[in-house]
This record gives structure tokens, sequence and C-alpha cells, in this order.
């Protein structure tokens, strides 16, 4: 059997698996899923297994299945990616905790620094090896928490575009991978509310994480820090409207209580990024919003990962 | 193959039918997954299906087939359970909408007055067919959006439970179940934050709906309405942090940002709910927090549906 691929399939308490030509390889007497799931890895060489998933293949039912499968992952008991939405109320921001369940590597996208209690807490909390605090852009209605986080966990690095020229410990451009454990964060480089906006897809679930590029509904302003409304517009529609219509969308920002959307979601029913590229330049023209509350001390702070140097 | 039961994996862009035997009954040639499933349809007796998924089966790779079974899910393109979470930032209360993605039935839990706009305009652009809309329990935070949202839904009918003695179009108890497509929500009584609360279960998703009987690492207060520390205590120890763990915790309120738990991690770290029955008890009664502001209009106003009757 070795560098067979195989799917395990659990149905009515069985555990199969299921070759690449369809032909059943394996399957359990009927007892707990976990049982099974041992059973079938003993039987089988690992060799079949580092075939299978040296290619990155996902497992179907049971969730992912590395070399050191851990029993209560493969059972089907904490299947997937670990993830978290989290929120700010004062500025309305949303940060994502993602996190391979089997390594329990974790990503921190967009964290704000008045909640890294609640974030640290939170990673402990759930046992998690908190590897990448990434910010989407240089934001401007909240300090970052990423300098923070890094003096609290060891490891820890901040990740920016590198276009940002903001300070952080890795620059990641377009073509860029994050990875954590076997999921992995596409980065893609997504001006126009700022030069160096960036959105991250996770591909094999379906996700993809806009910053402030798409909010639900709506999108960033375009008004200042390099904003540009044609810009935003190409950036919107080749990198996040082009992917799949299911693909479930996650801002960095929502006012009116949203929390997500789809790419088919916005691709019908986003007032702005649904017309044509002159008339959402003109709407983007005339949207006259107040000037942003905490940008000049944001601004700044972002610049250096939210650190605040003492002798300044 | 009448009668035989299959399960659908699709796997290197193939599409393979396993049987319950573990016999591979089909396998289409590469091709979009859309493609093949519909080839896979044609090619098997609709008695197959039929006999699959009468039991309430649910498919593993592809996600629910029904006997109405919709191309665009079972392709993979939108499996499964249509989801949102969606706040109020006022009463920090999340509302949460469930719809089967085939018939677009669906069910709005804890909708608040102030947000009906924002949710039946939500309900529109998604397509669905919200035929429910429940309260966990007579709110003191804030009036339900229930008479609101019947008013402009047709066919939408509100539901509390019994104990609760408020009115509604239905009164639930436990061991009642919420229908939406071949989804159900199992009713539990979980008294203790007042006498009417009741939590709901989506056992075939892992998810539980809490209302106020646990919160995000606390409880709901037990200090009026019925409250009764003790009682909420052996509610929430039977019917919710009984259940697997690995179930997805959502609770009517949250204060700190926090969307979701699990069964599991309130099991570690609820630092209210982990102490003995006699601690839980002390430390509820010596709470002390202040009167809530909108209890006066609230509970009058949730007692019916909070609508308000102009001759009054």
């Amino acid at each position: 059997m070795s560098g067979t691929r195989g799917v395990l399939v659990s149905l009515q308490r069985c555990v199969f698996v299921i070759s690449g030509q369809g032909q059943g390889l394996f399957r359990s007497k009927r007892m707990s899923t976990e049982s099974a799931v041992k059973r079938c890895l003993r039987t089988y060489s690992s060799a079949m297994y580092r075939s299978a998933y040296s290619r990155g293949e996902s497992v179907s039912v049971l969730g992912s299945v590395n070399r050191a499968a851990k029993m209560s992952t493969v059972s089907g008991k904490e299947t997937g990616l670990l993830f978290r939405q989290l929120l700010d109320y004062k500025s309305y921001t949303y940060t994502y905790l993602l996190a391979d369940p089997v390594s329990r590597i974790a990503v921190l996208i967009d964290p704000v620094i008045d909640m890294v209690d609640r974030d640290v807490a939170l990673v402990r909390d759930l046992g998690l090896d908190l590897k990448y605090a990434v910010n989407t852009h240089v934001h401007a209605d909240h300090i970052t928490g990423t300098g923070e986080i890094k003096k609290r966990v060891a490891g820890c690095k901040s990740l920016i575009s590198k276009v940002s020229t903001a300070k952080a410990d890795v620059h990641i451009s377009e073509g860029d991978v994050i990875k954590f454990g076997p999921y992995q964060l596409d980065c893609y480089s997504t001006p126009g509310h700022t030069d160096g906006c960036m959105s991250l897809v996770l591909r094999s679930e379906g996700l993809v994480f806009t910053g402030d590029a798409v909010l639900i509904r709506g999108c960033g302003r375009t008004d200042f820090q390099q904003g540009d409304a044609g810009k935003l517009y190409d950036s919107v529609h080749t990198k996040i409207l082009s992917l799949p219509r299911f693909f479930k969308l996650y801002p960095a920002h929502d006012y009116t209580g949203q929390t997500s959307s789809t790419v088919g979601e916005e691709l019908q029913h986003n007032q702005r990024l649904t017309r044509t590229r002159d008339e959402f330049i003109k709407i983007m023209h005339n949207l006259n919003l107040p000037y942003p509350k905490q940008i000049d001390k944001a601004l700044p702070a972002n610049m250096v990962c939210g650190v605040f140097d003492a002798s300044q």
C-alpha cells in the first residue's frame, strides 16, 4: 500500500479508507471513531500517509492527519481549522485568531492594543502556539496590538506588507504565504484604501480576510493614507471578488453588527462595488466622511507595531 | 442498488459513492464536481438516495443532499448550514440566523427590535424563507424584535417557552424540535436565569445556543426574574456542559468581544460554572450587579413579543 493515497471516511461508526481510485482499502468494525482510526493507522504503513499528505491533501470527514497525528483530531471531534472572530467595541475592529488544531500553531490577524489581554488569555486558554501577528495594513482607527503581543508571547513575529514601509519582523508581499500546520494564508496585495493593504486567503477553508479593502456592503475609504478609489476598485475586483462565490468574507471592521459575508453576497448586494469603475470613483469622492478620531495617534504608532518608545 | 446507502466523497476531482459496506459504487471521470454529481445522480436510482437520506444521514464532503437536491448544494459550493451571527451594540445581544441552503427555510434566534431593519434586509438579500423567530427567554436588557418581524415577514411565527407565560405563536417545551429543512434545533429547558430559559441544540452541526444560561466564561445573573443560582447550576451541568466537548457554544450576550466558545472550553475555563454547586451559589449571591437599565421597558414588552399596544 505504500504510496497509495487514501481518504478517511466515517460512516455509520465505521471508518473506511478509500483510495484515489475509489477502491475500499480498509474498513473497521463498528467501534468508536477514535479506536477505528487508531486501528487504521496501525494497519497501514506510515508510508501511505506520508504519500497522501506530502501533497497537502486534506482529509475529508475526519480532519487533518499529519505525521504526528493526534487521535483527538482524527477522531472527528476537533476537525479542521480552529477559528475565532473577536471584536473591539471601541474601534469596531474585528481580530481573527486562526490555528491548526494538531500542531496548535496560530495566527492573529489585526489585533488591537486595547484587547491584547483578552487575546493573549485566549491563546493561552486554548493552548496555542502563537507564531504570527499580522496587520492587513497600517490602521488609522486603532493602535495595533502586535508590538504588545510580541512582548508577551515568546517567538511571536509581527507581519505587515513591505509596501506599507511600517516596521515589523516580517514583510510580506503578493505571493507570499503564511503557513501554520497544513494551512496557509495566501497573501494578496489589494491597495486602494492604503498602498500597503493586503488581503489573506485561506483557500482550503474558503475564507478571505479583506482588511479594509472590502467591508460588508461597503469598502474602506479612499480619502487619506494614499487612498485611490480606482486602484481600490481594481484590487477588489481582480483579487477578492474573483474568488469563488461561496468563499466567506471577513472584514477588519463592521458598524452594523454583521460578522461575515460571502464573495457572492457582495457581488450581488454591495452598493458601491457593484457599480461601474467610474460610478464607484464618483461615489468615493463624495462620501464627505469626518476626519478619523484616532488617526493622529494611530498612524505613527502603527508604523512601529504600536510600540511606543518611552524616550519620545 | 435500490435501498443501498451511500456517501458522496470528492477526491482529486472525481466523485465517488461509497456504500455502507465500504464498497465503491460509483466513480466519475475527472470533471467538475457539479458535473460529476449530476452524472452520479442520473446513474443511480433515486431510491438509493431516498433510502440513504430518509434516515437523516448527512453527506460527508459534499454537504446535505435531500430529495429535492439542488446541484449548487451537492457540488460542494454551498455545503451545509447557512449561519450568521449578528450583534446589537447597544445591548451586546447576539442574534443568530440559521437556514437550510436548499429549502431556504430560516430561523432567527433572539432578534432585537432596534436591528429588525438589518435582519429583515439580510433575510431578503439571502433569499430566505424566515419561518421562525425564537426568543431563548424573556429578555430584560432589550426589546425583542419578534413582533416587528412578524409584521414584515409573512408566515413567520414567534416562539418562546411555555413556562415563560409570554405571548407567542408557538410555545415550546423541553423535547420539542424546531425543524428547518433537514436541520433541527432540539429544545432544552435550562432555567435558573429565568424559569422560562431554553437552550437550543443543533446536534448535526455541533452547535448549542445557550441564551443567557451560559455566557463565555460566565453565565446569566440570577438576582431577578425568578433567578435561582442552584437551578441554573443544575440546568447548565445536566443539559449544556454535558454535551460533547467540541460543540460550539453561542450565547445571547458577550461583553468582551468574543463571539463563541466550546463546551470543552467552558468546562475548563469558566470561573463560575467550574466551581462546586455551593461555591457557585455563593458567587452568584455576591455579584452585586446594578439594576438593568432597560428592564422596566423590556420585560412588559417582551411578554407580548415586543409589540406595543397603541391603546395602552
